[in-house]
């Protein structure tokens, strides 16, 4: 049986018309920032790149291309001109570990944010879960922190490219996650005047070559058509029900999930357990994220939900690639390991 | 006249074997951090990477993997457990932007670094100026530093993959100024505890799914012959001639000097002027570093060198692919444009 990948949630595969963008980027090798002619049609090629990321994304303010959404992420929450008021109790580390003392917004049992205390600041919130796929009620919470004179920093590096962004003063972005390459990503900000800047490249916002070929894939990702979303829904129904059918529980049922991500419980078996077994059998799938996957503690995310048996559940994650034999193939051995 | 790209010290273009493995890593896409088959496949050929890196550079300590040189030297300026006791004169932005009020070390007439003053923490230097190519004595600062108990951070982001590394503590490099992806950098450590770790990926030094492409294609990068810098030196020898037979200056001409890069001035006409010129003559040089090429100010370089004619000065630098034939039409037009 030839592997089965459902781990899109840590990283995709790189889609064909981003791996061209890609070498185009590479035959436009000069430094954008070099003011020769070859160095003004890189300048000329990344600013179309620009534009292209914001139209794909809908976005109307400033771009700034980083290497991916952990360092979107923490420029944000580093050079932002307010104090973090506050983070939502199951943000990525990549978000926590620039949060310090600030507050923490429970969630509820479903996984959704709940707006309590001050929100006064900086508040950065998660559009989808990368455990559970709950996508939060961002609009909503975005109103909250504007009423205070707050701003919102939404990390959407699960949720871009796949449903539309929440109306946040900035978002962070990641290519690898919807089908481009590893090492580029976005902070997407309403306002300049939001940041602090350091100097360097993008404005002064981020010192560093520009990476056009990155930039040049990232867009094409983005103008992939997103059909298969459809798709995806149908089979993560498909997952639900015939895990359900055969005794299992899907963690945060109730609430409005991304159709890509779902976390499920198989009672008795610890998800280290499931993971070794699913991976003898050939099915790439994960406990919480990938990048906490060396700790065997159990999910932070399961555990702020208030969920009792955070120690087994695993995510199963969809890409465009993922075939209904392949879920069927996967409930198989959900079954068999269940036992 | 086919165009002529003498400006190698902004960016190079992506060797062809740098090509070939940035296709491999994409193809072993899966995550690194993933414990799954597939995500064990993509560490191996990470660390068999980082292997080859620390093989290829003669390091014998770690290896982070960064987006480039200026998040190399920014994980050490701002992680380092010592605070910032100095820095040269002559650094490039990247270093400047976070030395607040450091002490700058002064350089002579030829641009070398005078070991003055207090030592004593961190002290940031760079092996090879990327205005003038002067290689500064690394090896004899590194003592001097470590008498204090402080410790040296060379940027080698001009120098490696074409000589042999200093004897610092930590190193900062990137991939595309040596035929690799832009995107992809290392910051090279002694020793761990140099560092104070923000959590993430890199043993939690650097936050960031690990860029495997980017990572192979270095590998490739620095594995490639460096025969082609004999080459260079004649080259460069041919231009020295050149432009002196021509009324022109060498910058730091008694200094050692790295083969591929060069300042010269041109009496009597500004370099904003010359560039246009060599411009529409197709050929691509530069002045000052691409990084800060928007300003019109005088080299902050040459200004700490006391040299009088700054803003008449050209950089010129020299490539794997660079020709004889191309020097001499450079110096053609040179002479052309002196008039």
């Amino acid at each position: 049986m030839p592997p089965i990948y459902l781990d899109h949630a840590a990283t995709t595969p790189l889609l064909p018309a981003a791996r061209e963008a890609m070498l185009e980027g590479f035959a436009l090798w000069a430094n954008p920032s070099s003011p020769h002619k070859a160095g003004r049609a890189a300048r000329a090629a990344l600013e179309a790149a620009r534009g292209r990321v914001k139209a794909a994304l809908g976005w109307q303010g400033e771009v700034i291309f980083t290497s991916g959404a952990s360092e979107a992420l923490a420029v944000a929450m580093t050079r932002c001109v307010q104090p973090i008021a506050a983070v939502s109790a199951v943000e990525h580390e990549a978000v926590l570990r620039w949060t310090g003392d600030a507050a923490r917004l429970p969630v509820d049992g479903e996984g959704r944010v709940l707006t309590e205390g001050s929100l006064a600041g900086l508040v950065a919130v998660q559009q989808v879960n990368n455990e559970t796929g709950v996508i939060q009620p961002l609009d909503e919470l975005a109103e909250a922190v504007r009423a205070t004179g707050g701003l919102l920093l939404a990390d959407c590096a699960q949720s871009a490219g796949k449903i539309a962004l929440p109306a946040a003063d900035m978002v962070a972005v990641s290519a690898h996650k919807f089908g481009g390459p590893i090492g580029v990503g976005a902070l997407l900000v309403r306002d300049w005047a939001m940041l602090k800047p350091t100097g360097g490249q993008e404005r002064g916002y981020r010192g560093g070559t520009e990476n056009l070929p990155g930039a040049l894939a990232m867009a094409a990702a983005l103008e992939a058509p997103r059909d298969w979303l459809e798709a995806a829904a149908r089979l993560r129904q498909r997952l639900d029900d015939g895990i359900l059918a055969a005794g299992g529980e899907i963690i945060a049922q109730n609430a409005l999930r991304l159709p890509t991500i779902a976390g499920y419980r198989m009672p008795g078996r610890s998800a280290n357990a499931q993971l070794i077994r699913f991976d003898g059998m050939g099915i790439a799938v994960s406990a919480g994220s990938a990048c906490s996957s060396g700790s065997l503690k159990a999910s932070p995310v399961l555990t702020a939900m208030g969920y009792p048996h955070a120690g087994e559940v695993i995510r199963v994650s969809i890409g465009r690639e993922t075939m209904e034999s392949e879920i069927d193939a996967f409930l198989s051995a959900w079954r068999e390991i269940r036992g």
